[in-house]
Parts: structure tokens; sequence; C-alpha cells
């Protein structure tokens, strides 16, 4: 039997769409800022694609300037300004942020001063989904984007980071979405390329995928192709619980992403038990992937109250549109096994 | 009869081993920063891509960082160290230098204090070469990289600039290499990829690009590709000479890239020779194309002394490996044509 790849929230593979788009993509190959015929036609296919995420992400007037990841977009729009956001943030964002904002039992984030605080729209070992209230500086939709309805334009966010390769788009490229008018100083200069806010030649293959995969996802979406997932994550929860009592689900009393399940038990390593499902087939993680490796709580679990031996007990299980039942029962089978002998030996 | 691109030193078009070693990537979608088979599968993409660059370089023992562009690795290096250059480097570096050091008439730049320098190895408009002094700072060797041997070990640099699409990868991606020990502020942040050196989940499909065209450009190189292009490159420039007398070629009595030619007709502004050239079908360039649109003279010129007649009147015409004999003669012929009429009418 093949592998089971249940870790779509540290990336998922790339959509049929995104794949076709960039081959397409590779056979226009002028420099976008050339003035000439070939500059024009990779130019185009920077703006069509600009357009499509636009589109996707309810983003339509706002100015979409793509960058290498939601990492560079963080760098680029937090430096300097001193905003305060919470500890269950991506990395990527707390490394810019006072990581003063209170975290509650059940992961929500309150914000005090929306103007100058960032605000993911859902956690990535989590799932959780926070209400982003107007006028935040930004927000962090990263995991959120083509598994949630969303609108940067009605959430009346700032400022927001999305990420192609967490949509089906490939890795390398990202996007940091602003209100049209909104200072941006470059950090990457020498050049007028994204409306002088990021200079380099643009990755055009890149961008082209990442389009596509945009408006796949949003298509994904409207077609409600996530309730199906959100039925198997519930089942293999339902089906863990039952054998499992003393699982430690977190998130399942707020709104959750429909692909995510975040569970711990107690005292047996979440690095232990990536390893070992690792072995048998399956591809689930410990933490974000972005930290992974590192034998650590998480600082998400931690910030909502959770003690060391659920924070460092903790996997998740991310699916994506592809996952079938068989999937999720024979993970929840084959890890329910390795539980019932991590208990045994610890009795 | 198609199209002639003659502005190889904007870009150049994918390499077909590039072109196929991206699509291989493509199905390899783990994120290589997790510790499962699919991450590791996707992390071994890289490290391959990274051993090919090295190589390609003469870099072995180096650090290749891989960023989204050699304007990104100019800033990651740049910033902060208050370094020295002449006007003829890219704006990508200019952004961040000490524009101080001088340039003679040939376009040579004389270098003071190595430690405390940048020097490119090749430059995009004129193709000049420089001699790198033992001890520099930093090189941009973009332009050089693939079309000249060159060793980054060699040259005694302490860092260097390559990026992947102006020898046969893919856009938005390059590297900063330096040497061994070198130290280097992470600006993005909140992850520990590229050594912790620059976070952020890594560009696979473009890495694994950028590895197989330098794989293959140092291939093409030492089999010497490039002397049938040198021997093109110099027949169209007589051809030229021999109609049009008046035109000022520059760099000719120095070491220049094989590929690129840059010369002018005083008076006869170059914005307006591309646009001419672009609607009879050939593609050129004057200035480097992260300047192109803005009608202004070129610095690189002005830097060496030529007045404004000369800067404002430069073009650049640069050859591909595929670059064939009646591509460049019918470039000339229909050159000579149209700077005839010009003449003409400014008579």
């Amino acid at each position: 039997m093949g592998r089971v790849y249940l870790d779509h929230n540290a990336t998922t593979p790339l959509h049929p769409e995104a794949r076709d788009a960039m081959i397409a993509a590779m056979d226009v190959y002028g420099n976008p800022s050339s003035v000439h015929a070939e500059g024009r036609a990779s130019k185009a296919l920077i703006e069509t694609a600009r357009s499509k995420v636009a589109a996707a992400l309810g983003a339509d007037g706002a100015d979409v300037i793509f960058v290498s990841s939601a990492t560079e977009g963080a760098a680029l729009f937090c430096s300097g300004r001193h905003l305060s956001g919470a500890l269950v943030e991506h990395d990527a964002v707390g490394a810019w942020i006072n990581a003063d904002l209170p975290v509650d039992k059940t992961g929500r984030v309150h914000v005090d001063d929306p103007g100058s605080s960032v605000l993911q729209l859902a956690n990535s070992e989590t799932g959780i989904v926070q209400d982003i209230p107007e006028g935040l500086a930004l927000s962090d939709m990263t995991q959120a984007f083509g598994k949630l309805p969303l609108s940067f334009n009605w959430t009346g966010v700032t400022a927001a980071l999305v990420s192609a390769h967490k949509l089906g788009g490939p890795k390398g490229i990202g996007a940091l979405v602003i209100r049209r008018g909104t200072d941006i100083g470059a950090q990457l200069r020498g050049g007028g390329q994204e409306m002088g806010r990021r200079a380099g030649t643009e990755n055009v293959i890149g961008i082209a995928g990442f389009g596509a995969a945009a408006e796949a996802a949003a298509r994904d979406l409207a077609a409600g192709a996530w309730a199906r997932i959100e039925a198997l994550r519930d089942k293999m929860e339902a089906a863990i619980a039952a054998q499992a009592p003393e699982t430690v689900f977190t998130g399942q009393s707020v709104q959750r992403l429909p692909n995510t399940s975040c569970f711990a038990t107690p005292g047996w390593k979440g690095e232990t038990q990536v390893m070992q499902m690792d072995l048998s087939g399956f591809a689930i993680s410990a933490g974000s992937a972005c930290s992974s490796g590192k034998v650590r709580a998480s600082k998400v679990l931690t910030a909502m109250g959770y003690g060391d031996d659920v924070a460092t007990g903790a996997i998740r299980v991310s699916l994506g549109l592809e996952t079938t039942e068989d999937d999720v029962m024979r993970f929840a089978e084959n890890w329910l096994a390795k539980q019932k002998k991590f208990t045994a030996r610890a009795a």
C-alpha cells in the first residue's frame, strides 16, 4: 500500500491546473521589465496571476505584492512597525512582534488595539480560526486562504499574508496584500518591480502557478469540497476518541479549519509519534514544519494553557482535498495500535 | 519569419535540462523542513542542486544560500556593511553602496581597499570584464556565471551574487555565495532554512531548475560553446562598423563577455531603437532590463566618460547559445537600414 500524506498544512501537492500553468509559463521567457514583445508577454502573465489571486482572496482594488514567501511578506510589512500579537502566531510573524496579546483556553486571541496588532486568521497547528477585528494592521491568512470563505476587503485589515504552496501552488511564492495607499518601504532595492515595493526579476513561473492555484482553490471552496474533508476529519477524531478516550483534542469547541486535527497523548512525544508513523507510511507533523526537527513543547499549545505533557505530546494531522476515508481510517487504526503500545509501556 | 531574441543578458530561455528538472520536481511535494519521507525527498532535491551550483561556480566548501534573486542576495549581504563600489554596478548593488570608486575610459574600476569594496565580474550593459582583486568583499557574478570560466574559490572573494535566469534557469531564484564562516544576519526570520541565513519555505522547483541549469551551463562553457557566439558577435559588429563607421562601440579594447555588444549612434535614442527593432521582430535593450522603460542616459556609459549623446544613444545586443549567424546578420541588416534613415533625417 502506498504512503498516506496527512501533512497538508505543511505543504500540499501542486494542483494540476497550477502545474499546467507553470509548464505553459516555461515558454514565456522574456524579462517582465523589458519593453519588447517578449517582455510584455511575461508581464502579462504576472498581471493575470495578480488578478486571479486578488479575486480569489476578495481583494479587488488592493495591492497584491508578490514575494518569495509569506515569511518575506511578514518581514516586509512588520519590520519597523512594532506591532503586537500573540504567541500563537507563526514564527515568521512572531520574529517581528511584541508577543503580548493574551490567548484564552480555546486558543482565541483578544486584540485591544487592532491598528497596531497582528492576528492570524487560522492557526497552522490547531486550525483554530480567529475573529478578525476591523482595522487590524496585519492578518496572516496563509492557512485559511483556500480553505475558508474569506474576503480581504470585507475583513477590513490593512495587510494580509498568503502563500501559494498552502493551496496547491508552488513553494517559493506568496503575496503581501495591502490596502491601496499603505506605506511600505522596499527592502529589496534597485528595480521598480512590484510597484516599487520589491525589486528583483519576478518569479514568473511561480507566479503563474500561484494564480492558477488560487483560482482553482476558490472554485473548489465555493463548490463545497471542504465539507467532505471536514466530515472525514471528524470521523477520524471520533474513532480515536472512542478507542483512546484519554486523547486531548484541541480546538473542538471553536471554529477550526475543516482539514486540521491536533491532538495529544500526554507523555508520548509528538516527534516520536511522527517518526513512528513515518516508518509505517503516514506523513504527519508535530508543530509547524518550519520548526520541526526540534523536540520541544508547542508554543501554540503552551500559550493556550496546556501543560508540557500535552504541548510536547501533540501531533497535527492535516487533510487535503484528495484525502480519502480509507486514508484517515487507516491512519487512525495504525496510530491507535501504536498508542496502545505506548500506554501499555507507560503503565 | 519568426522573431529574433537578442536580449539574453536581460534573461535567457529555460535550458531543456532545467525544464526537465523542474517538471520532475513538481512531483516531489514535501516541505523540506518536514522530517518525514516526503520532506526528506524535497530536502534532498535542494541539497543536490546546491552541490551542482557550487560545482559549476567553483565554490566547493563555500556556503551557497538560495535567495529569490541576485537582488535579494545584494540586500542580504550589503545591508549595514557600508561598502564602496563604482557607478557601473547594477542598481541592485548600487542601492546599498557608496559609489565612489573611479571608472576609467575602458570601463575598468580601480579598487583601493578590496575588503570593503564590491566589484562586478562583468557588466550587464557592456559585457566589460573586471579583474577581481584578492580579498574583495563582494563580486556580482550574475552576468559572468555560465559565460566565462570562473571559480569563486580562486577569485578569493568573500561573497558573490549569481542568478539562475541569466544562465538557463528560471526567474525568481539566485544565490548569495559566501566563504564559510562569513557573518550574515538573516533578513527573513522565523525559520531555520538555508543554514539560518534565510527563513521561508524554499522554492524547491526553482532550486531544482537552477541546479540543472548551472550544471548544463558549466558543461556548455567547458565545451567551448561560447566561442561560436563570440565570433558571431564580432562578425555582427564588423558588419555594422563597415556600413556605419560613425557607430561608437564600447568595450572593444578590453575583455568582454563573448555574447554582448553595446554600441551607440549619437543622437538616436536607445529607447527609440529598441521600439523600432521590436516592431521589426528583434528583441534588444537599452540599458539593463530592470531600469528599462525609463528614457535616460546609461549611468554605466556616463561613468566611463561618454557624453549624453552616446549614453542615451546606446543599445545592447546580447546573444544566446541558440543564436545563429542568420539571426545576427538579419539584425545588422535591419538595424543598418533604420540607422541610415535616422542619419538621413538628422542630416
